[in-house]
């Protein structure tokens, strides 16, 4: 063999990847599915392995396979804790890193054994967490966004100064606002963060701001704490641009403990072929969460963008269902809401949403400190069961 | 106005993004352009914005717009220079961020300003260094992975030696090969590091290994260091799974100057939908390029792969293409290579090409030396002309 045989002690527990795959018949999809059994861990043909631990258990294992319909089939893969060695970025490699360039395949859910959640921390904060943070039991939160581009971070602490006396729960940087020289990340963070504070103080109501720290790789964690220290009240990550892990990285380390937002940009082109990529629950429900973000920000149905309400339903159910002691984190649905939206957003998602209104709060009037009261107001009332 | 009215004192520099569109008519298709030239920007309504620099200049622009068939239509949208604040994060972001998610929309190609590459350094070595690197004037490059995930550190040295002692120019780790148990990332580097430089001067070949340095986002640095110092010739990074800007940061680094292979590893989804998502030349042509690695691995048309011909071609082109100050790099097919498939990879690819060929080796014939020599002297053969 060209291959030595090799015996290895390994523990025996294994996650599963559920692969949706299409094909002219059953046999070709089977055919698939044990080629991805191979592509995504020894990436070798079976004929030339020994007979031996890599063979039997490092290799993928095919656990089910269904015939959904017509030419649909769906294969539960199962791989080896060990396969990981603890990292995320290989955990995305196992689930789909070669696989993704490959005909046909989609990945539908990660079903994660306790064993691969143990070793990930997952959200400091989570939905319960950034109520106790903002002081709302019940309700939905309010989240708005800094913009445009363009305007200086002095007229952005304007905006942002309005929004907290407005009463608007988490006040974002549009995932725009990077390190332009109109508005300097630091400067406009550190305006923008007392603005918050002083609005907030003034009406009473308890606001945070959450400036976008996206940017290079060896600056994320710098802003990160540089926003902390200028009291900022959480963070926002896009991971399509950063990558995931340095979110997971952010979220593991106890001198930060801020929450983090997770911002979807970039992350579109994944999940927009209907039988390729991954679906939206995967990249937008069980990886942020898994990383580590208190919130994840998504596209709402019905708006301008392409997710539908089944799309929806999937990332609002991999936030808060069981998964280990991973804590259930918010969901963060944002584009095209109105007030008159707002009793329909309500029935869709329930009262653990936070609902992220911008152009919405903008265009709704002249007069900016009004509209946030008429929204906060609504919000109130639905939470006091007044509107439902 | 909500918004306050901005002078800003902007450069006039504009960098173009060529995006496909569909749609049922010309009508729908330009209000589709319109609509990502304020999306990709100040993601507000238009009526909102004064009649300032931000409306006349942070917006896109629409610099052409081209029906190309029924129902596909071509846009090319300019964006300020200054919307970058001179980081890539933000160049994807402002390429692709919230557009990704919107139906319909591709991004076929960036039109680069020089002052815009003028803000990368791009790759240190490109194809002329690694050459000299190898020492390999003209013939197509000859690249190998060690492999299958699961063989100890030692085992998979012991596939290294054979490969330098038998000339293949690059021996690079799978993909698949991060950090685990059976093979830790330090002991598996050194140990082949080692044997591929004992191998080489055993042979007289100039042989390098390239280790996958993919892993947390706060030991990525770590790992090519420690790469450099244990005597590898080269790193591989995936950057679907690490980020891209990690690989900029890297190959900036002057006090480490080693070439990078970038890795195609879960970008395959970003370009599997015709009509959305991204091109295979920008993903892994421009994209990599552009941040600096020296090579671009991607999957070869023909094989178990999903790249076609043309994709293929696509890539070729933006590796070579005139693109600022910023060098030709070395396009790296893979997957599925035979002996038999190389004189159509000669004609396809030209001498200015890394041919990745795994599989195709390992299963080549029981004797992994005698199979090494093989493929290379049909490329030194290729090399002198005698071939083609």
């Amino acid at each position: 063999m060209i291959f030595p045989k090799t015996r290895l002690n390994l523990s025996g527990d294994r996650f599963t990847v559920i692969y949706r795959l299409t094909g002219s018949d059953e046999t070709e999809a089977q055919t698939k599915a044990e080629g991805i059994c191979l592509e995504q861990t020894v990436e070798v043909p079976l004929h030339l392995l020994a007979n031996d631990t890599i063979r039997a258990d490092v290799v993928g294992r095919i656990e089910s396979f269904t015939t959904l319909a017509d030419n649909h089939f769906e294969a539960a893969i199962s791989y080896a804790l060990e396969t990981l060695g603890s990292e995320l970025t290989q955990l995305l490699n196992v689930v789909f890193g070669n696989s993704s360039m490959q005909p046909c395949i989609r990945v539908e859910r990660i079903n994660f054994s306790d064993a691969l959640l143990q070793q990930f921390q997952g959200p400091r904060f989570g939905r319960a967490g950034i109520r106790k943070v903002l002081g709302v039991n019940k309700r939905p939160l309010l989240c708005t966004a800094l913009k445009p581009m363009g305007l200086s971070a002095e007229a952005l602490a304007g905006l942002a100064y309005q929004f907290a006396f407005g009463g608007i729960d988490i006040i974002k940087d549009d995932h725009g606002l990077a390190n332009q020289s109109f508005a300097p990340f630091q400067e406009r963070m550190q305006r923008c963060a007392a603005a918050v504070n002083e609005g907030s103080q003034k009406s009473g109501y308890r606001s945070i701001y959450v400036p976008n720290i996206t940017g290079p790789a060896n600056q994320i964690i710098d802003r990160a704490f540089e926003a902390k220290q200028a009291g900022a009240g959480g963070v926002m990550l896009a991971p399509g641009l950063t990558g995931l892990d340095v979110l997971r990285q952010l979220a593991e380390d106890d001198s930060f403990a801020l929450p983090i937002f997770s911002h979807p940009a970039w992350q579109g082109s994944l999940v927009s072929h209907p039988r390729q990529g991954l679906s939206h629950r995967v990249v937008f429900g069980q990886l942020p969460r898994l990383a580590g973000a208190d919130a994840t920000i998504y596209v709402n149905y019905g708006g301008r963008f392409s997710f539908s309400r089944q799309a929806c339903r999937g990332i609002v159910e991999e936030t808060g269902t069981a998964m280990g002691q991973l804590k259930p984190i918010f969901p963060t649905p944002g584009g095209g809401m109105t007030l008159a939206k707002l009793p329909e957003m309500i029935e869709f998602y329930g009262h653990d949403v936070i609902l992220l209104i911008a152009g919405g709060l903008y265009g709704h009037g002249p007069d900016l400190g009004k509209s946030c009261r008429e929204f906060r107001q609504f919000l109130e009332q639905a939470g006091t069961g007044v509107v439902q």
